[in-house]
């Protein structure tokens, strides 16, 4: 850890932040680009984080007793037919599957055969397939609520990827669920965004504003769109996950009806929901630097690494040992119910080997040499202060005090996104005002979200997006008391909506 | 549950074992067949054990290093070209997307429409694909070895599907690991079919017998696959898992090298290995009984379901506090290190509610009434047993001993299956008696399996298909010390092998 005034990452986020975003993500050794078009290969480190997501929301969906079950991957198109706004906002950009097998053709390559009756798109999303199952399940009203999840893959072919962000295969969760009453359906809706801003609040340690999506940016076939909108360090908004109530659409559409207590025949209400990897570039945008990734320690892979400094060989067995007692000392901790996860990293490759760490974003580096074990210490740093910045703490006080220090970064992450969402958001009634500041950016980087009223038309919410490529982000649920004029059309009687450049 | 002399599934597994299966998987609701084809749906409570399989087998892999990734569900045409002998075996049966985009046509229904310059096929395994990330991955001895898994669905195009046994679309884990030396590679592959076994008999509670493949059987580009094969109670085989040693032939393809410590160039070696949701119909074919599914504790959902017997509308509160006050003390205590999970069946829907666990194959049903709790008692029966065989126990007693009849019924269906394997398997060396041996079946139902001597011959192997449809299932690597004369050819030296009808 050699370097002072140079940081790990090139470009820094300053002079280029799409860049910068590409080269931490490629440094952090979590993922890659495949030579499958728009595909991404995610490597053990962004995957042992997507399993931390995973297993930490499984455990909050279950807590509402919704049961995790599995749906094909090939959806008919006559599925995708059946409701008008959804084949509209799904058709376009899918992977469509025509052919069975493949055969020698000319030069002895391979080309498709086997020419099926029906081809079948691959899941963009599964309301519809998942709607036949519930169209046989449901037949009472004691057969609901239906609480279902998956945990899939899905495809939508995106013509601009970028990692993790926007892949034409992606990794996701879809919840769907079916209720007796509109109400119970609105309130599963709002439950499910809830559990979303509890989790990407305080375990991504990403603030969020929750809200209603306009109109035009709703889910094809949804009656309301609810999200959580994250800002990212480039002052773009980052949707983190949505949240479906889809009425009787989707119901209509399935079949999927039952008999109320009083023998009457109804169509079911439904809802959707989902969160997907893109959380993880929400993650790496909000809380990455110039030298890497930044890991909140609730969802990190690992929390602490252990880096044996041997100067000489016969130096080694002594701090080996030590380090292995600090490792399984640790070990025997939990932090937030989970076991304290250490690494030791003890290749001899010099300088380089801390930042790699650094660059993946471990929330605690630990140095141990002979001088450190001479005074019963360790040498710590942590990744959301400066490389430069370490300590000698005593091995006692170091192992006593680390779910504080863990914390202690957790929540310092948070604050540091809190405020800088705070700092970055404007209050704009202005129209000229609000133009220049759409208009102005500098290397990538935006000025923020802009809190202005909105009349509700989709005109003036169009005309915006093309003047400014900005967008109605949402209709936040708090603070939204106030009424004035629109900032495009003029019109009073408008709400505060937050306008922002997003991803 | 008042039937006494009735079966909860019928056609008996006697009568016509292939439709007992399938009413066993539907009555079970674990899963169903799709409208798409081929495809399965699977559902809550098969789900639960897929999770549960998931995460015990994902600890014993990380126990010895592999690391989870994830690579894209598409490979190009291109890439499985690149071994001779893979695409011959995996060309023949698989999805190929052609295109990206749904246009309307005539009569405004969908058509594919932007067709891609280079078609893939949806992976029916990912060697290759993960042969190229390997390829960029490995550059020194060094970076070995690499050991890496993915969970995912999978396709192969099936004719003949038969739920969770071989389905178009299945759920799998495939691990893929590169080495720096050919006996490295080969100890993998045992460790993992080590693995494989322990997980399969200690949890699943099947009996398997591990062996090699012959060169006919093997996976499509190996230099040897070594597999673990399992009896189900029509006597036939079914492969449970496999493991690969490939060779240099997969690393050669996808150009995996790596440089030696004296600076030399040099291929890598690599595995591959795999289970699927294969193992849950393997679990249902050999544990199910003529009521229904019999689930091993160890791996099972739930574990107990509490029925409290409300006969007047005035015990309700009592009975629910009693019941409630049971899963407390239960849900309180561990099994093999997780938590009891109880569940709570209190709908008013009469015998139905009884029967319904029993086709699920809950271990324990507990049955609840007035008298019980005036008793400070409950009335117990295990799944392992007939549906009449309930027990009065002292609340207490039954609480307290939990984990021991949870791992009596464990034991138990482990020693009936092993039991049965035993009894049905027999060693043959007439060539006349093997004949009759394998032409003789009743209902579905096989003779057994059959040790007899087999010269090592394509030859041998291939007539005896084609004249049985019985198929060598392994070369066991347990008591194989034994010569004689070949089954077919009368030829001496020949190895005694595991002769069986397979899934």
């Amino acid at each position: 850890m050699g370097k002072k005034n140079k940081n790990a990452i090139s470009p820094t986020r300053d002079k280029d932040y799409p860049m910068w975003y590409q080269e931490v993500v490629k440094e952090s050794q979590m993922a890659e680009k495949s030579p499958v078009r728009g595909c991404m290969v995610i490597k053990p480190w962004g995957y042992a984080l997507w399993e931390n997501i995973m297993s930490s929301l499984d455990v909050m969906f279950k807590k509402t007793d919704v049961k995790n079950a599995y749906f094909p991957l090939f959806i008919p198109l006559s599925y995708l037919e059946k409701e008008a706004e959804h084949v509209e906002g799904f058709a376009k950009e899918c992977a469509v599957v025509t052919h069975h097998r493949l055969e020698k053709g000319e030069n002895n390559g391979l080309v498709p055969a086997g020419k099926l009756a029906e081809p079948f798109v691959v899941r963009p999303t599964s309301e519809t397939i998942i709607g036949e199952s519930m169209s046989r399940w449901i037949s009472s009203y004691r057969d609901l609520p239906l609480l279902l999840n998956q945990w899939a893959n899905v495809v939508r072919w995106e013509m601009r990827t970028r990692i993790f962000l926007r892949t034409s295969e992606f990794l996701w969760q879809e919840g769907h669920t079916a209720h007796f009453s509109e109400q119970e359906a609105k309130d599963r809706t709002k439950m499910m965004l809830d559990i979303y801003a509890d989790f990407v609040e305080n375990y991504l340690a990403i603030p969020v504003i929750k809200g209603a999506k306009s109109s035009m940016e709703r889910f094809p076939g949804a009656v309301d769109t609810i999200c959580i909108e994250a800002m990212m360090q480039d002052k773009k908004a980052l949707q983190v996950g949505t949240s479906h109530f889809l009425g009787q659409n989707f119901a209509r559409s399935s079949n999927i009806k039952f008999q109320t207590a009083d023998k009457k025949e109804e169509l079911a209400w439904t809802t959707s929901w989902g969160v997907s990897t893109r959380m993880i570039g929400g993650m790496i945008m909000v809380h990455g630097d110039d030298d890497g990734v930044i890991m909140p320690p609730k969802i990190a892979p690992a929390h602490v690494v252990l880096l044996p400094i041997i100067k000489q060989h016969d130096e080694k067995r002594k701090i080996m040992e030590y380090t292995h007692n600090i490792a399984d000392m640790l070990q025997n901790r939990t932090y937030h119910g989970k076991k304290i996860i250490v690494e030791i990293d003890a290749r001899d490759i010099g300088g380089a080997r801390g930042w790699e760490w650094i660059k993946k974003g471990i929330p605690v580096r630990v140095e141990i040499g002979l001088r450190d074990i001479a005074d019963d210490s360790v040498f710590a740093a942590r990744r959301d202060k400066s490389p430069g910045d370490k300590y000698s703490i005593k091995k006692q006080d170091f192992i006593n005090g680390i779910e504080n220090l863990l914390d202690d970064i957790q929540k310092n992450l948070f604050n540091k996104a809190f405020a800088f969402k705070k700092n970055n958001t404007f209050t704009i009634d202005d129209k000229n005002y609000f133009y220049d500041f759409f208009k102005l950016k500098r290397n990538g980087i935006n000025k923020g979200f802009a809190m202005a009223f909105w009349c509700g038309s989709d005109k003036c919410e169009t005309k915006i997006k093309e003047d400014l490529s900005v967008t109605i982000r949402c209709l936040p649920f708090e603070n939204n008391k106030e009424k004035g004029k629109c900032i495009y059309c003029n019109n009073s009687n408008s709400q505060r909506v937050v306008f922002a450049k997003a991803y």
